[in-house]
């Protein structure tokens, strides 16, 4: 976000070269390739080469999920997300719980009340009925969960890519719908979240256990069942979020750590402010089954997708009253202060490690995590 | 639209049973077939059945394709649609240009000044990026066209559903995409459009020839030639409809003949206000070329989609003014009036043929034009 209104956020913009690795693996030619939906450097690439030329009009808003625009008397935050999950279901929700969530969500950490959501719908032919009427049935709960409605919708019908041939070799592949949700809210008024106001010193804190959602759809998509339940965190935040502002201005600065986890989100601040951020691994608040199922997977757990979890970057003497406050909500109750900002160079993510080592976070390039949010 | 704010508005809703082919066609058992997405009977009941008895909140709004909101001192009018044409280029445009059009012209048709898009891009693995180049560089040519901006974006990538034993047999289908855009405008004042104030006597009117859209997407699909040139139609008709506008509420109703064609937006017309709808064959404007490629499809041109065509409804004192504003238009230079709302019963949509028969108009069930909007 700049100080002036912005004209145009395209998500996963104009990221540095620093702390990636963009220039160490080369896109595969000149088709899409499955990387550049994953939400790191091949993402940030994309948008930056291909969207944001011919896009852009006046200020990016790099790390902004929504535009904030002026409007009579208030401010109107408007933000979009498609969601192309596969399995449509998973324990712990839906593609269409995350479509309400991921966009509600995307509002609220821009300090914005959610009051209206559009719902484009499409639909792959061979979908069965039971499966859609089950997806609205969860939009619709959601949707109470956050207190917004579906105020216009679309629906479109694809052709089946499958032919018999391929549905005769391998029939295990379920027709899909995929789900956009753009999402309209209201600034909240004396809000000033903005990562401009990071600075060394700061406080980081997360809200709850990580990893949960993109290790639930690894796992559904392998077949792969763990010791104890693994479910997505996807859930509405907003209301915990409002809490969370009644603090004022020492908070500094909210985002979700869906796509690219939250490595990603730490990655850009530290990219965009040019500070360091340092972690301690014995805060993490991260479950031995996520821990185990990521260690299954090869995965660093803060590189994986949440749906329900905010990064939060605090004034160090609103840390500990931040906390209280995130944890007194039912979503937050096990939120935790994960680590600092500093002002060492260059600018690097950073993890003390249990052992007493350290060890640089790397943003994900994109190929781990494929379809999941 | 109701006399009451709408809370929700999604498309192809409680259509009633007359005029329709619906009782004599079943759906094909409890799976999602093409015909669902062909904005006909089974869009409709599609919708009524599965997105509504869950979505509904308090007012529904036939026939609208945008929700009104109240918001500080304007009203907000705020749109959704996806676009999964294929093939993605065609003569006259390609799916970057509908989706602006499209959400563009659904505002616009509300009496609403479009503000911001957003834009979801779900690009299928494998696509060619100078695909996506050239579509991004004609959504941004739309955007100008119409004096709007793109504000918020989001890019997901899909693996390909083909196989390599698919591709081997049958490779000629290229890799998709498919592109969410939502719309946000405010409600120009004084407007009054709604379909509630359409009355017998009322004159209707079409902004030029018709059915070239659908018509240009067939013949590049089936890879057929006509003679003359047959482009979509596809462009931004926000200018023309404000300059229609300051016509004043002699402007009764206006709504872009997209998917359902000029068919499907005079038999809503007829079962929402229970009149009947006679039209002029000789007053049609549709070019030979178009007339040819119809039979040849077996289509009534009527049924088929247009992207940059309206149908004004309009007072039988204003008539020729509407149709001298709108054809000063480039736009709209080719506008007629083709025919007259009248009290007859039962409430039908009728053809004055050219050698003095009658022929009455069906909805279209769905089937005829799947993915062409």
């Amino acid at each position: 976000m700049s100080s002036n209104l912005p004209d145009i956020t395209l998500k996963d913009v104009d990221r540095h070269e620093s702390n990636s690795a963009s220039s160490a693996l080369a896109p595969s030619g000149e088709r899409i390739v499955i990387a550049h939906g994953g939400g790191g450097e091949l993402t940030a690439a994309l948008v930056r080469e291909h969207f944001l030329p011919r896009l852009t009009n006046q200020h990016l808003t790099p790390l902004a999920d929504s535009a904030v625009l002026p409007w009579s008397e208030s401010r109107l935050v408007f933000t979009t997300d498609s969601y192309v999950v596969t399995p449509l279901e998973f324990p712990g929700g839906d593609i269409g719980r995350l479509a309400v969530c991921g966009t509600v969500n995307d509002l609220a950490v821009m300090g914005a009340q959610p009051v209206a959501l559009s719902l484009g719908v499409i639909l792959e032919e061979g979908l069965p009925l039971e499966v859609l009427d089950r997806i609205v049935a969860s939009i619709s709960s959601a949707c109470r969960e956050a207190g917004v409605s579906v105020v216009t919708g679309d629906t479109k019908v694809i052709e089946s890519r499958r032919s018999a041939v391929q549905d005769f070799i391998e029939p295990v592949v379920a027709p899909g719908m995929f789900i956009n949700t753009a999402g309209i809210g209201t600034l909240l008024p004396g809000v000033k979240l903005d990562v401009s106001r990071v600075t060394p010193g700061d406080v980081v804190l997360v809200s709850g256990p990580l990893a949960e959602h993109g290790l639930t759809i690894l796992a559904a998509r392998e077949g792969i069942e763990f010791e104890s339940n693994l479910t997505s965190d996807a859930a509405p935040l907003n209301h915990m979020i409002q809490s969370l502002l009644t603090l004022g201005s020492d908070i500094r600065f909210i985002r979700d750590a869906t796509r690219g986890g939250v490595a990603g989100v730490l990655a850009d601040i530290s990219e965009l402010r040019e500070v360091s951020i340092v972690l301690e691994e014995r805060d993490l608040p991260i479950t031995p089954t996520a821990r185990h199922a990521a260690e299954m997977f090869g995965l660093d757990p803060l590189t994986v997708a949440n749906e329900g979890k905010i990064v939060i970057v605090t004034a160090p003497s609103a840390a500990e009253k931040a906390l209280s406050e995130l944890r007194r909500h039912p979503l937050g109750e096990r939120s935790a202060i994960i680590g600092r900002v500093t002002a060492e160079q260059p600018p690097l993510v950073e993890v003390h490690t249990v052992s007493g080592g350290a060890r640089i976070v790397q943003r994900p390039y994109g190929e781990e995590l494929p379809r999941i949010c």
